[in-house]
């Protein structure tokens, strides 16, 4: 059945499905260490303990993932993005400059990880063209770290949101406790913000990635790739298929130069971007209707305050 | 190979690795709309483009999905968690009051999702005790809408992080037309201020959910199971886990009433509560050092004021 749609429309849809990032490591047939980043993990079964993950059949690393009796998974941290990058990339000699261990079976064993699990080979299907790898799980780590997420493009953190059949009381964070501390304030006051912003963004059907790529063209003939990514956070092995379908949208246009990509945004991308950054400021000043002139200004010197003294 | 940990550690550290929520829905044996709440869910393979997820063999729909010749994906929204509820409940009329439709196929669609994926069944494989269902994908929607997300034991969305090697610029958020936003300052203040909370909250060797449970406990008697699952956004489902292990490390102690379960703090679980708060306390007065008193009066009347807002 020939399907309708492209690769990309596919990855496309995808990615509004949020995952953790893991990294899965094992010896190879050579009992050097190896490891790739991989979104694809899941639990299956309670009993038996049984995980599974998928790797491409034209991965280098396949034969010897598809042969190891023993594999770990490493569940990142919300720190990791560093890693996580190291291991995604082809070829890298991917142990140097990291902490790593072995457990009993050899198999490497990274640091710093929100959780892990070392696995027993347990079965191997076909899947396309990728296989799908069930692992038993004989031990697990836990240091209940937070957990590094990929959605939409980007590296991402979660915040916990009031399940929408709650009915929501006015300040009440649930805690007079919590209640009292600024952070609380701050998370929810950006929360919901953030919900009316993205509903805006919604209503001029971009997604948000397209907004960020849009409002970083804005006002400048023009970007790299890497400049883009970069301000955008949207992952480079992402932000190509975003932007192919932008141009296809005519919202900017794509050229390459001896060595790199060159972003321009077009007529239309820029009336869309300013289109919705209006909205924004309408909805910003229904936001802060409550609060005169001097009360706005000093607002913002106290987040950029903020900002500041928190910057890492 | 007997696993040296109980279905409650295995559960505990699979909670780290976020992910998003799906509805599949399919038509049963007697052609009646079906349909659950899994997050099981994985890409798989591009050409063919292959879905998987896992039910339970012991779960009662089980013989009709497995049968079933195709099914639907729903990735859903941020906004749905409701009916993610809905569906996640065994026996309950599931169809009634909700937007459905029905595909070509009859599979039952529902509205208002992320991105949704018809699949045709294209293989099952065991997987202890669930049964992981392929499907090749025949067509797809997608709406681009924000995705619902379960990270923690907590419905959940998510914000784009800075990948942790590229050096932050002082308030620079990518676009000087973003950085006049409320909204960036807003997020960027917050989720910084909440990143340190959460090394301060790991120093204290307590989960993020853990926090919750222990400030709504504090100063107060004790809570019913339902109450604090509303204070703490904490689901239902997975509160029971961590309130065990709470009372296992006597943080809190459980007792059953007729009707429900009352948790109450124990003095060791209400004295480590009590050190996180004074650790925040300190953290933001550190934060909060480039302004004076009255500023900090203002701030927090001032996101009081936009809470009060953008309440809904």
């Amino acid at each position: 059945m020939a399907a309708q749609f492209s690769s990309k429309d596919f990855r496309a849809a995808l990615s509004s499905f949020a995952t953790g990032v893991t990294i899965i490591t094992a010896r190879d047939l050579k009992d050097e260490p190896i490891g790739m980043t991989a979104s694809s993990f899941n639990s299956v079964s309670m009993e038996p303990p049984l995980i599974l993950w998928s790797i491409a059949k034209s991965a280098l690393s396949a034969p010897s993932f598809t042969n190891a009796e023993f594999f770990a998974v490493h569940v990142l941290a919300s720190d990791q993005t560093e890693i996580s990058n190291k291991f995604a990339i082809k070829g890298e000699d991917k142990f140097s400059n990291i902490n790593w261990s072995q457990d009993s079976n050899g198999v490497p064993i990274i640091d710093g990880v929100s959780s892990r699990f070392d696995c027993k080979t347990y079965a191997i299907h076909e899947g396309g063209d990728h296989w799908i790898i069930l692992g038993e799980v004989i031990e697990i780590e836990n240091n209940s770290k937070r957990g590094l997420v990929f959605s939409e493009g980007s590296y991402s953190t979660t915040s916990a949101i009031r399940p929408n059949n709650q009915i929501p009381n006015e300040l009440d964070t649930g805690s007079s406790l919590i209640d009292e501390l600024l952070i609380y304030q701050l998370a929810r006051a950006s929360r919901q913000v953030e919900n009316l912003f993205h509903k805006t963004v919604d209503e001029e059907e971009l997604t948000i990635p397209e907004w960020r790529i849009l409002a970083s063209l804005y006002g400048n003939a023009s970007r790299s790739l890497s400049e883009l990514c970069a301000r955008t956070f949207v992952d480079p092995g992402v932000i190509i298929d975003i932007l192919t379908r932008m141009s296809i949208d005519n919202l900017c246009t794509l050229s390459d130069t001896k060595s790199e990509m060159i972003i321009t945004g077009t007529n239309d991308g820029m009336k869309r971007v300013a289109n919705l950054f209006d909205a924004a400021r309408n909805q910003e000043n229904a936001i802060l209707t409550d609060l005169n002139e001097i009360e706005r200004v000093a607002l913002i010197k106290q987040l950029k305050s903020i900002i500041r003294t928190t910057n890492n």
